[in-house]
């Protein structure tokens, strides 16, 4: 026998593979403007600042950074975490209550695993994020999509659906959505955390884009107001200092967070411990303020060119008015289908992502989602006039 | 409704976090001698020689090294893992068919995500390695265990058991295997390369310790004799590098790591890629083969003196021969029971972990699994005569 012929595990059916991906090996062009991706920007990434740094942790600490870890997470960084979550989410946490885990995709990847049985359902934005409905498939869940409008997630469908549907967890990103480029109100992130304790739903909150504010006020987190203890933060320093570290953290109810911990156990025992002190010694020195500062200063010139360049563009009927992160997202008149557009907008040297793949039953082709991080400003304005091209026929 | 009140997911019923895990709480005490745990010597952790390569990867590549990656893995490793794998391990591979991973104890994660529905089987040694036997049971695998003897796993007793009991996997350590440090014998190992040809069934050869061989000669693993793709190579950085840095590999058919890869995006994305590019640099710089030998050297004075020490000791029956790797197993006498004794031997200063939970079913609390890797020769010639102590009465 080969491997061909392998009955690979039932949560594989119906999974293959991301369409974004596809995408991006269209991308590899010289020249090719993407307003498709979701990085943040080379120049945000402190390269140069975490090097000495790595040095001196590798020579002072590498016997006990090169060593196996706690499941836990590295003790330093826990006990750095409470203050930055404090400040940065509104919501007191002891270090016990926080798990460092390997970029917040293994929160995710923990939660469901602590609390998914095949079937149980998940109650989601539409749209909301490709890569963790991916996630809950691959553990079998019943997705529940609940629409949103520019306030996020509509909280009275949001409780009818949770009586109706008896789902097991509600994941929501609240603040500049992926890939809407929302923000959850107040009000709304309040009945969440109330909705979750009256109905007994686990909340999986989403928060990687929090930091990257360029105005307005800072919301607290669902988190906050949670009283329960149903409500699980994730964290993440993917976009404020990098990805390619895999650092994030799952901050929760210690019996919820007992679960992640086994689960994790043989997931991947612990997290990189280098890169666990490299995210507390950021977070210790005060280094992560000052760089955010900067960055948000970039990227909200990016995000201003962006909305200006598609003001004018042909076609779009709504753009949402993101404060924040690293997306905007753009509805067309009806007709209007963004799948078959791409190829010609490649064509002509810009590339998005089509809305579609966001939502979790498709439709929806008349929408778009484009990133301002990876592009300067020159770029965004040629990209906007290509799409503006493109749009116009 | 509070935490304490969910459902958490079936997976975990009967799981409730290691044994072992709790031991190690005991031996948080000054001067405890400690036979208990599997970890690298802290003087086999090269973090003087990391600190300058983290520091200059940083520095010339941080802009890649810092942004988000392929799940497939970094491509400067996948292509320096063939000529060590082919070295090592005596397997041909491609860099598409090697996946970098988060330690290896995720290449387990990932193979059983891909083949295992609830009530699959798997095949196991008796005993094995504790941490995947969790994994296995968090996937809610139907554990087959098979005894073994001085030569490993019996393949007698396996082909009957896989006629029988129709598995979808059989997950074997050939080399130094844990707990026991037995070494499968060449015979052994084509066998079950044809056995999982003949009866399509995948193995997961887990094969960690392999570079920390003191004495006799290499076997080619189970993945050279291969030739339907069904075995998959699981190989870790854990114990020759570092542990801390969670970087192991798969080296599978493409088909099986297609499959690894999906799964994978939604454990972590990718493995981080700091990470990956020191042990890329530790191998293209030829640093790993003269940091093995010098660490080789180390753990065969320390083997030595452990054998030795255990060889008068009261009570043993039987005691492993390990040519390399990080433990020894001892049976003792009918009628001990090393789990009642622990407590009594952690008073006198000295640990280990009982047998008994590295059996699939328990029992043979007869039989207990010394590390030598953590102790100085003094440390263990003492250790070993504390041991007679306890057993001795």
């Amino acid at each position: 026998m080969t491997p061909e012929q392998i009955s690979f595990a039932a949560r594989f059916d119906g999974i293959s593979g991301s369409a974004i991906r596809e995408i991006f090996k269209l991308l590899a062009v010289p020249g090719m403007i993407s307003f498709a991706g979701g990085n943040p920007n080379p120049k945000a990434l402190p390269g140069e600042e975490l090097a000495p740094i790595a040095d001196r942790l590798l020579r002072e600490k590498g016997s006990v950074l090169l060593q196996y870890g706690a499941t836990e997470g590295y003790l330093p960084l826990r006990e750095s975490l409470p203050a930055y979550i404090e400040d940065s989410f509104g919501v007191k946490a002891a270090p016990d209550e926080i798990l460092p885990v390997t970029g917040s995709t293994q929160a995710m990847d923990l939660m469901c695993k602590a609390l998914i049985n095949p079937g149980d359902g998940i109650i989601i934005e539409d749209p909301t994020f490709l890569g963790n409905m991916q996630c809950m498939k691959l553990y079998q869940a019943r997705l529940i999509p609940v629409p949103s409008d520019d306030d996020g997630i509509d909280v009275d469908a949001l409780e009818k659906a949770v009586i109706k549907e008896k789902p097991k967890m509600i994941y929501v990103i609240p603040t500049f959505q992926n890939p809407t480029g929302r923000t959850l109100s107040l009000e709304r992130r309040k009945r969440i955390a109330q909705i979750a304790e009256k109905y007994g739903v686990a909340v999986a909150e989403d928060d990687p884009y929090r930091d990257l504010r360029y105005s307005g006020e800072a919301l607290p987190s669902i988190k906050s107001f949670d009283r329960a203890g149903m409500v699980a933060l994730m964290g993440s320093f993917s976009k404020v200092i990098s990805p390619g570290l895999r650092v994030g953290f799952l901050c929760a109810d210690k019996t919820i967070l007992r679960k992640c911990v086994i689960g994790k156990q043989s997931s991947d025992v612990h997290t990189a411990l280098l890169n666990q002190a490299l995210v507390d010694t950021y977070l210790r020195e005060g280094r992560l303020k000052p760089h955010v500062k900067e960055i948000c200063a970039m990227y909200a010139r990016q995000l201003t060119a962006m909305k200006k360049g598609l003001s004018s563009c042909r076609g779009i009927v709504h753009l949402t008015d993101p404060e924040g992160g690293l997306f905007i997202f753009a509805e067309m008149e009806k007709g209007f289908n963004t799948v078959d557009m791409l190829k010609k907008a490649v064509d002509r040297g810009v590339a998005y992502v089509p809305g579609t793949y966001f939502y979790a039953e498709g439709g929806h082709e008349n929408t778009l989602r484009l990133n301002f991080s990876m592009s300067s400003i020159d770029e965004i304005e040629r990209g906007c006039e290509l799409l503006n091209q493109v749009f116009g026929g």
